[in-house]
């Protein structure tokens, strides 16, 4: 039995400051950088005890627990990570990071430059998916750790986990890839673009140079928010929640908040709009969409996670249609083309993209017995 | 064996005053209206060979054909309506009408109210589905059209022609309905209100009285339709149709246009922006969120059509994620409960929504002998 699930507790967010350049994937050095990470947990003599979460767009280095000053800022995947829980603290040192050219503390587009005195804004490089990996990789380093026992992320988190296990195959034992599509199809590409679209025309955004005129493109952000949340939840876990409900119980005959679906998403992109940063938002969107791995093997991705040594678990939910089951079962054929472990499984939920987040017990104890078995394999 | 198909040729609109005033569901009247309209072949001298054709969002009267002044302007649905098409207007006589609050001439929120000499903007009256559909039926009594061989149209058409045979059982002989839904999901509705807020939150439009500040609301607008668009395609049309092609071959490293799937639906808005109508919009978007014939029958939609007298062709498309086949089902289930004769085809078609206004060779060969059956029955 599973010990009782606890809190991981009152953590705290540390820096790590780094001068050594970053030449990103395209051709831009970052002189120097910050990155923001939270551990919990502890690591083990051997060192061997170690997991990457890495997170998708809009979360951070905060997984779990809460801040003492601010108890209700619980971790973002609180419910998978800290003591007894299916990624167990008691036994593995976990560890979460925002990748650089984020807004939660990392070096990212509002941060200073200090050759300037200016913000970054427009002139933050594009971050790619591989340069995230090499910045985690030297976090990773510098924290003591050659070798992670796991690697492991929903959505983006994947894309990155999976990179993790092409660009450094001797530091990965093992991927959890929950969510996941080894690159972005057409569509998705194209949700990716209204939402920058939506940013990049707000007045309010100056070329993404706004910081200086004291004014924040929300109206973009809200946007991009609510075209987000739509696409993580499944159409029918949306009619489940907010069916045609009307918040006044009768038609307004107005253009306003007349549903409780409109209520909704106006909050979550309110909301949204007061805490990120637009320009994290253009660079992680692209990110999703110049991740793909397959294309130096000619989109063949078998042949792309040829080098790849790590033991998969991949899980994919029905009523995803972000990235749908099938995009999943592209990353387990290439595994078991390499003839590499993996455990998959397509789980029946209907709660669509979002459910990587979510209590769904098949999930978590999926989870759990697969880090059960990857402990006593440690 | 059908005649061999030809265009409507040269096609002319005309226009309809009513100083009848419409009073619209929401309470609201405007006193005095005009309708744009064509016709296509000869009403016969029983008066029993019309047929309406109801537009979606942003089609017009102009169904079939094309301007003598401008001949590459053809009909949006003239593929289906012409001499020997599959609704042939060698037999039936075709009434392609733009709808109230539309921007092709109909009135709208861009016509001047003559009691203000001012654009109507944001004073015109909040449309309804029963709203269009009873200035319709005004249209066909001046026409002299007591009751319509059938009235047919596709989405928001759709809407429209299910709610003639309920308003009008004795005046509609037969419904088409293709890629139909008896209402809006909750995420149907979502997408609209995105579509709508970038819209009303654009500067430039001045809470829908744009019209005397010599703007439009263009941002809105267009990425109103980038929206759209993504819901008439399925994922697997725009990854057939674009994939991850890159416009110029390589990744820029950029917030602009890299994917060819970003360049369709930049070019896509911007063309939208230009000839479409921002208040329409919110009237057209709104009044597809609305329409739900079935609740006024406490949700029951075979009691809300339990008066209706119509023979119906359903026709769903696999690939259409906006209006899924189990919409049309729903339609099907309430018409075989009320011992309606129906025709349903879920045509196994890729192209998502918009398959309703392609050349499908079993779609069009399916509307064609449902019309050869209709018309024998005239």
């Amino acid at each position: 039995m599973a010990n009782e699930e606890q809190s991981a507790g009152a953590v705290r967010p540390q820096t790590m400051h780094f001068d050594t350049p970053l030449a990103f994937r395209s051709g831009t050095v970052l002189d120097a950088y910050d990155l923001m990470y939270e551990t919990y947990g502890t690591l083990n003599a051997a060192r061997s005890n170690a997991v990457l979460v890495c997170h998708a767009l809009n979360a951070s280095h905060h997984v779990a627990g809460y801040y003492a000053d601010d108890p209700d800022n619980i971790g973002w995947w609180d419910n998978m990570v800290g003591p007894g829980k299916p990624l167990d603290t008691d036994r593995y040192f976990v560890i979460g990071v925002n990748n650089v050219g984020g807004c939660f503390g990392s070096t990212g587009p509002a941060s200073i430059n200090t050759k300037t005195g200016l913000a970054y804004g427009s002139s933050f490089p594009v971050v790619t998916v591989e340069d995230w990996v090499k910045a985690q990789a030297r976090l990773a380093t510098r924290l003591g750790i050659e070798r992670f026992a796991a690697v492991m992320g929903g959505s983006l988190g994947a894309m990155q986990a999976l990179q993790w296990s092409i660009a450094y195959p001797d530091r990965v034992g093992a991927v959890m890839a929950v969510a996941a599509a080894p690159k972005l199809s057409a569509q998705n590409i194209a949700f990716n673009e209204v939402a920058r679209r939506a940013i990049t025309t707000d007045p309010d955004f100056h070329g993404g140079d706004f910081y200086g005129h004291g004014v924040k493109p929300k109206r973009g952000l809200r946007l991009a928010r609510m075209i987000g949340h739509i696409t993580y939840l499944s159409d029918d876990a949306m009619m489940e929640k907010f069916g045609r409900a009307l918040r006044n119980g009768t038609i307004g005959y107005h253009f306003d908040v007349d549903f409780e679906v409109e209520s909704y998403l106006r909050y979550q992109g309110d909301k949204f709009a007061e805490y990120f940063d637009a320009n994290t938002y253009l660079l992680i969107t692209r990110a999703l969409d110049y991740f793909d791995p397959a294309e130096a093997a000619g989109g063949d991705l078998s042949k792309a996670m040829s080098k790849v040594k790590s033991r998969f678990l991949v899980a994919s939910f029905t009523s995803d249609w972000r990235f749908s089951p099938s995009r999943s079962r592209e990353i387990v054929k290439a595994l078991v083309d390499n003839r590499l472990p993996v455990t998959y499984a397509e789980i029946d939920a209907p709660h669509g993209h979002d459910a990587f987040l979510l209590d769904d017990s098949r999930y978590l104890a999926l989870v759990r017995a697969w880090y059960d078995d990857l402990y006593a394999s440690l």
